[in-house]
């Protein structure tokens, strides 16, 4: 149909927003939060409410900014019953990210007078903030058949998480390569979920039914499900010793695509993918299962550059990061990796809302091309 | 902002797709689905199914195929216990737009597998369509205290809804009034809500996904809002004879937007809102109430043409279709007449998304312009 009229396939071109969160400059590989790289972030060990701060307010914070701030994420922390049951009424081998739609749209439901408004967004973002932890750990907690529990004020996001998620303290550094991961995958600029998000609060919807809408789209195979497809993967090659084979008859060959390689934006190694091989590397040793993986993973990483590279084509954060959460307890089912992605994109998510309310504030609507039938008269279902 | 650089603020110049499902000649006020004017489909008292057929198949259905595609419908009508058990789950006051949501997410929660397939994808629309009328009966009742009951195969779409959803036949004349109101609101290009939908499908998410982002689009005042907007207007004037006042005090002097009035596509008398009115004027017998806030309606919309028509700004599909609504039974609380906005929406949003994996299958993925700060050094929090 490309004869008709050519179109903008994929909006790849159309500038949908002004942003100041966010910038990525592929060439380099580099990930900038705000001026600030993701590789500083990670030196320097900031926590992750520093990088939530950061997005919803446009700068790092001061001690007490920081105070304040997760008193207000916190606040978010005790879901109201009824959602809860929500989620348990779901059944248990339900889709991770659809369950946490479900829990977002049940506390849309509740939104019938919601209001934009510079005085009261952020506090309502850092609360979304602090509902998304809540949700996740129920929702994990009710796939694994335990009983529901929120997250606790701990004074640390990652650690009131993963204390509700299972029941106990994780390890000193289980808990920094979580606030690792929720850093990486914060904010990527207006990929499909972000985009989705904008355009429904571009109609003033709340800020529920906006991350409702991002979730929708995290869900597809095409954007949140890669974490899961690159294990998957590692998974089916099952053994170091069958990746040269499984390489030639599969990729070499063209047959299936190397799931966790290329991006439509970097065009050298994700800085985020070198960071999650840091943590995977340390963290197999918990694991039998990941340490095994592993070692699937950095052979085929080895014959994937060898053949891509020089075609610009490098690992992505989604190529480590799924053995990071299999070494901390995750199990690989029902789609709770890319519930943890949604668990950090939320940040990313409600701060692109914010700022598009702020600065752009008009409703998003494209047209279409037609190139259908033309006018024609309508015949009764009895002379057809 | 704008100096630093233009962008396609809400997207007004960008093409996101063609179709052959409907255009609008904004100008003569004309709007076409698959090539038949709506005044043709009216005036000859198609039922709505068949306009369904048309949208999924592009072509009106035999007396066979209608059957047969009917029977695809109904079977959507049994919902699952637990989506009705979640919707009891949401509080009576919620939002009914919301609480579609939430029902839509919750079913998404069982597409962990879903493939979009040509062979199979109609069928799946059909399905959503008839799950779409037993939500909606069911978020009435909840919101009305009544207990759950489900739309039971009848012949008719529009029945079967009715019958649900008040429990007890209506007139014949208002079966008609709902068949073209669900009529005329099945499609309108691609407005916020199809085109939040059309991006979290274009991640190869499922179509109760994409049905989900679509409602959160749905739920904003800028979008579905508009019907309930409109007849609240009616409502606050209260009595014709207050209109003139009314209208001088708020309107002339620009303090508030006439509701119901405008649209970005149409530069001439909406032929929907010509329709809706019809129906309008006939229904109103049945309710004192709709009645009154008719004579606020044809004489408000005699001074908004006096004012604007010469500007080229008319009544739209929303002016009219609240009170035709309320004459129905609908009462004007919890958003109600925008959930029977989606409910004949929903036929636009699958038939767009069947499109799209058909023909474009490409990730919309858009940018956006950085104007935030360049690159600098992380401070750790002891030294800000």
């Amino acid at each position: 149909m490309e004869d008709i009229k050519t179109i903008d396939k994929g909006l790849e071109n159309a500038e949908i927003e002004w942003t100041k969160l966010t910038t990525i400059d592929g060439e380099k590989g580099i990930l900038m939060y705000g001026g600030y790289s993701i590789d500083d972030i990670i030196a320097h060990k900031a926590s992750v409410e520093e990088i939530q701060y950061l997005f919803l307010y446009g700068e790092l914070p001061t001690q007490n900014q920081l105070q304040a701030f997760r008193h207000d994420v916190e606040a978010g922390y005790k879901l109201p019953d009824y959602v809860i049951d929500i989620i348990r009424k779901l059944p248990r081998e339900s889709d991770a990210v659809a369950m946490q739609m479900a829990a977002f749209a049940s506390m849309a439901a509740a939104e019938v007078s919601f209001k934009w408004n510079k005085e009261t967004d952020k506090v309502v973002a850092a609360n979304v903030i602090g509902r998304m932890s809540a949700v996740t750990a129920n929702v994990y907690r009710h796939i694994m058949g335990l009983p529901p529990a929120n997250p606790k004020p701990s004074g640390s996001f990652v650690e009131s998480f993963l204390k509700a998620t299972f029941g106990k303290e994780l390890s000193r550094e289980e808990i920094d390569a979580m606030n690792s991961a929720l850093i990486l995958y914060t904010d990527h600029e207006v990929p499909a979920s972000t985009t989705a998000g904008l355009v429904a609060v571009s109609t003033l919807s709340d800020m529920y039914s906006g991350v409702t809408a991002a979730l929708a789209a995290l869900k597809g195979p095409l954007h949140g499900g890669a974490a899961e497809a690159s294990i998957a993967q590692f998974k089916e090659i099952g053994d170091e010793k069958n990746v040269r084979n499984w390489f030639d008859k599969n990729i070499t060959t063209g047959n299936k695509r190397l799931m966790g390689f290329g991006h439509r934006v970097y065009k050298t190694y994700d800085p985020r993918a070198r960071i999650f091989k840091k943590y995977a590397e340390s963290l197999v040793k918990n694991s039998r299962e990941a340490e095994k993986l592993f070692k699937v993973a950095t052979a085929l990483e080895e014959l994937g550059i060898e053949k891509y590279g020089a075609k610009k084509i490098f690992p992505n954060t989604d190529y480590f990061s799924g053995i990071v959460y299999l070494s901390m307890g995750f199990p690989l089912q029902n789609n709770i990796y890319t519930a943890l992605f949604a668990l950090s994109r939320i940040t990313g998510w409600t701060a692109h809302f914010i700022e598009y309310d702020e600065e752009e504030e008009r409703l998003i609507r494209p047209r279409a091309v037609y190139v259908g039938k033309g006018l024609r008269d309508f015949t009764p279902i009895t002379a057809r």
